[in-house]
């Protein structure tokens, strides 16, 4: 079965790639994916695989039932692109001003949309149930996946899989992690309200830079001194503003940071410390404060089972050369929701072919992937889903 | 003499008034006042009395030399306005947009104008010569004393006097003070170069922002630890400027401030440990920096013998009923250059009418002053420019 | 009769340099000068000057009633020694292992008993009251001055004058200030409670010498921000104690530091900032903390009108050749509490040989003065109270 | 052979207890191990099994050479005790006051003796060498490991193993990681010398107290700022002294710590962060400083396919219920040294007997352990170096 699979994936990629490439021109923002949402809704409507439309916003879902009953598994590609204007120089380059598919979505999308379509092929061969998410707005918080999540795309689901093509890695290569793989990425803001004044006059106000000064380093004692020095974690402050003149003392300072953590206990401390911290200090030079503190996405904590499972499988493929723990990433993804419901696993598709040697990085204007490696994603999650209905 | 110095001032107080209410009508700016040049210069050549202009600038020198040989005394009163709207509603309300006489040096004008007449009019009484400095530029540095003095504005002079109106002590008051009696205003600048980069990896940029908050609190240990306690002085800093988005760290910092000395030793000295300091803290991080340190006006330092001959004299004028040491003023004076060049001392004569209560400040939009305080200053300077002489 | 005056204090300045040599050779410890003080009383009774002892303590106070009605003026003179073992080689050389008059107590106790002899010889001519207050314990907190306060020492006492001698001015100055001339010199210590723990894991502690070393740079601003920068303060930590193994974090650190101030208001404001600084920062740390203040004496400040009275008979004494304003100093005098309560001024009386060149400083073990400056003070004081009775 | 082994061990576990409790009672500091060591080569000569003493110190090489030639593999087992008072009440309680084996190295030897004896036995049945290696000084840097490489213990050698039998672990529970599972745990101290001077002239001192404080919060970047956030990293200042009077001003300021890594390149960079931030701090305010720097263990870092091998050894224990990943520790092994220089991997086996609830850590005077533990680290160990032979 397996080995079925493989040819006809291999005799559809021609069609993945003008999949790609036609996404790849007409690239959609987040939240504003209807033309995508509809083409792929079409594709699955064309070969009369159920699909349901809308999920939580532009969400797609469609399911492949087999013939015997099973597990469900769902594998989940992303759609949406960035405000990015596309400076490659290809013939399938964005034709939308400003927009662009600058992280592979598109290529996501076309996988996932092939590999249903030889799954579905094969669907009286199958024990259970293959769910295809296609999700919207992976790239703007809040994203898509809590909303579909919601809206029930994860019902009766017993695990679920995803794979990110990476551009920077070579094409044969796989990368997993069980545990957190990708940070939770939040944002804080704090402005000091202290009172101002003239600056030669400081004892008739609260100086709100020499207290904002005291608050960034008092933050650094966050990763130094409170958490876990064995729980990675990164408090960065981006932004001090206390704009006046030179003469005069600052009556507000603002500081807006990110935290970046993989664990859910760790982030609420952090959060917490933050608010703690900035309390005393104020505190200490009798000044007020506002601060906030937005969560991004929660880190993706990938099951271990899940993942060896997948690394397994990933062993086995003859075009994977190298299959290997990856340190986590600090960036976020709202796959993590997923994996807050149901068992699964994340993993780093190698996209780079052989002859590139200095990739552009994800969300650079002249991000592109090597389109090889969409075979493999399928072929891989493909496996995946055929071996885990049997389990 | 005095006496009849006193019935003469008396005698021309209205066209002091009219004086200063016509330049207070016709304000302008630092390095601008082309016309209030003309008009003082068209004013002693009227009466004979010899005259340069265009000394150091729009500068304008009178001299009323006595019959008999004797000491040189000098007498300065500004005449620049500020970039001010006149708010106030009176009658000789400024009819120049934007620009005002918000510090009353229409009033030094005025008064330094009559007392000129009245003791030319003395002259074959006097011994010795009694130069009228009208000074251009005072509110803008570099201002206009320096180039005067380069100009030649001192030369023979063996003191000089000047007074300051302040509507905010009582018309009456005459306060003094030996030693430094107005501070050193400077201004630096420091930019800290480090690395920028993603908020998440700190580890490979140099981080700015974290950086300038310890200069900055490094920099209190200025005036904790580093001047004389028994040294008044100022370090502060009015501007701290790291705008970047949430998840980046900053490549470079801007901190403007101010320092207030009021003592050359120890302006020189914070001068140098605030590039000291930035070069330990830029060192210790590895980060670059540039620092400039921009130089306003010395403090102004009266001198003892001079400072006491006024209070002498200001206690035996019946209009003065309080003579009082003042603490030392925060702002600055170009007066200080004179008196690095020669003896004198500058004072404030208080310009509060009774009525007032809560009078505005010097650069307010309604500022206005007591005129009858001219009449005090004109009788004090003439009298101890008449002293003087016989010194 | 201040001719009179000067003759008589000359004739018996043999028995001023003796009775200060017998003091020398005699000291007590502050509130244990119980020999001294029947001594001064002794002095007293033989000469049949009412005398009162045991005021306050040890303090003894005599009075010198004109036989007409008049002011009355008070002279204070300390008579305590320090517990510093006499290293001269001088014949009048301590006698008491390890307490010696360090400070010049001895010659304070001289010249006023002297002064009063005289004085007492001329009571026909004098109209008021001289009273004469030998104060114990001057060298440690609380000090016999408030003690022999609340026993009535100042009772009726209408101005207070009293010196220092001073060994490291030339003997001829006289040394003035109207306002502060001696600092308040207050203690406080912090303890820092925090949570110790293994060096590795920070986390499971709260490191209390991160919260130390964050305090001692919050209470910096203290003096850069809080206090008016025209008033002298100081804030100092001499100690920092977290005395633990390389591997362990600190449970708790102490800071014990000085404050020294010449206003009331601001010395109890930085007391109060010192809490508030410290509350806002444990807070921040989740520290606990204790906080103690302990006020030295206050500051010793001047009168203005009696200040300007010594200035005037300083500069009339023949003996005195330089009169000058001090800057204030930073050491404590329990004289402070005389001028909480009557006008007065205190003064020093330079007591520096002309031939000495690198004199040894108050408190040395080597520490002696010119016994020529007790003539000078007696005269001075003299003069004051004799023209302060005719006030 | 595996069941032999098993077996054979099971019938000596009587005697493996022996040893144990007979070197319990007579435990020996680092570096003064002669009797244990004595004790050691006797046993093997008693055997008749070759061996050398004195090796790098008190260390004991053993040899088992096979009949047939095939790999090296040497199993490492450490003998010093610690100096600690042991508290526990049984009757093979330490006989030497203040000595206690409160780490189980005691049980590692017992261990090691017995398993070599076992195998010796089957030596007919070897392909290749097994090395014995009993390390002197585990607990006092530098260790004995190192001495004894350089001293040939390693020659040969193609794969190391050991382990640290674990009281606070269920037994049956193994602990493994690969890559770094024990921290590199340095020493450093930094003198910073000022200049003191009296607490109420700031100027005239350089405050080693207030550049101490500074230094102490800058050096908390060192981890927020500028280690990977990935790596874990620990720098604690566990001691700040400055010892002076309040109203002294700290000539110097002492801070001793404490550095804990998993990877060399971060321990050497965090030296070197450590250095270069104390320099800029001290230049910024004109101080001087020493830095000392001392390294004590390196982080032992297990080798992957080692451990994998360990790992599945493990599994296939009957004794062992858990095998499982351990976070890495942040204690220091000399241990670390051997996997320098060859391949191997270092593991905890799990010696908390299942009605023990609240286990003595290490070091605590009361440790004690599971004997049986003993028994499946030799398993473990004896499995590892048959089937090690074979590769």
């Amino acid at each position: 079965m397996i080995e079925k699979l493989y040819e006809r994936l291999e005799a559809h990629y021609d069609e993945m790639v003008a999949i790609r490439r036609y996404l790849h021109q007409h690239p959609e923002l987040s939240f504003q994916e209807y033309n995508t949402a509809t083409y792929i809704a079409n594709y699955y409507k064309a070969l009369g695989i159920p699909v349901r439309e809308r999920v939580g916003g532009n969400g797609v879902v469609a399911k492949i039932v087999g013939t015997r009953p099973g597990k469900t598994v769902a594998l989940r590609a992303d759609f949406d692109a960035l405000p990015i204007q596309d400076e490659k120089d290809v013939p399938y380059k964005s034709t939308v001003p400003g927009v662009m598919h600058a992280c592979g979505h598109d290529g996501h999308t076309a996988t996932l949309l092939v590999l249903a379509k030889v799954l579905y092929d094969m669907k009286d061969e199958l024990s259970g149930t293959i769910v295809l998410i296609h999700q919207h707005a992976e790239e703007y918080a809040p994203g898509g996946a809590i909303a579909m999540i919601e809206d029930g795309c994860l019902d009766g689901v017993d695990a679920i899989f995803g794979t990110h093509l990476w551009a920077t890695e070579p094409t044969g290569t796989i990368q997993y992690r069980t545990g957190p793989i990708m940070a939770a990425a939040d944002r804080f803001e704090i402005t000091i309200q202290g009172a101002g004044g003239h600056g030669a006059q400081p004892h008739k106000t609260k100086d709100a830079i020499v207290v904002a000064a005291q608050l960034v380093l008092a933050l650094q004692q966050i990763v130094s001194r409170r958490v876990n020095p064995l729980q990675p974690a990164v408090v960065s402050i981006g932004s001090f503003l206390a704009d006046n003149a030179f003469n005069v003392i600052a009556d507000t300072a603002k500081l807006v940071g990110t935290v970046r953590t993989f664990d859910e206990t760790v982030r609420d401390e952090i959060a917490q410390e933050i608010g703690k911290i900035t309390n005393g200090i104020c505190l200490a030079a009798d000044c007020s404060y506002e601060y906030t503190y937005t969560k991004g996405y929660p880190p993706v904590v990938n099951h271990v089972e899940e993942t060896n499972f997948i690394v397994d499988i990933a062993k086995q493929l003859p075009e994977v050369t190298v299959v290997e723990e990856t340190e986590p990433h600090m960036g976020g993804e709202d796959f993590a929701y997923y994996l807050q419901n149901v068992k699964g696993s994340f993993f780093f598709t190698g996209a780079k072919a052989a002859d590139i040697t200095n990739p552009y990085p994800h969300h650079h204007p002249k991000f592109d992937f090597d389109e090889k490696a969409m075979l493999i994603a399928a072929k891989l999650l493909g496996t995946a889903a055929l071996h885990y209905l049997k389990k």
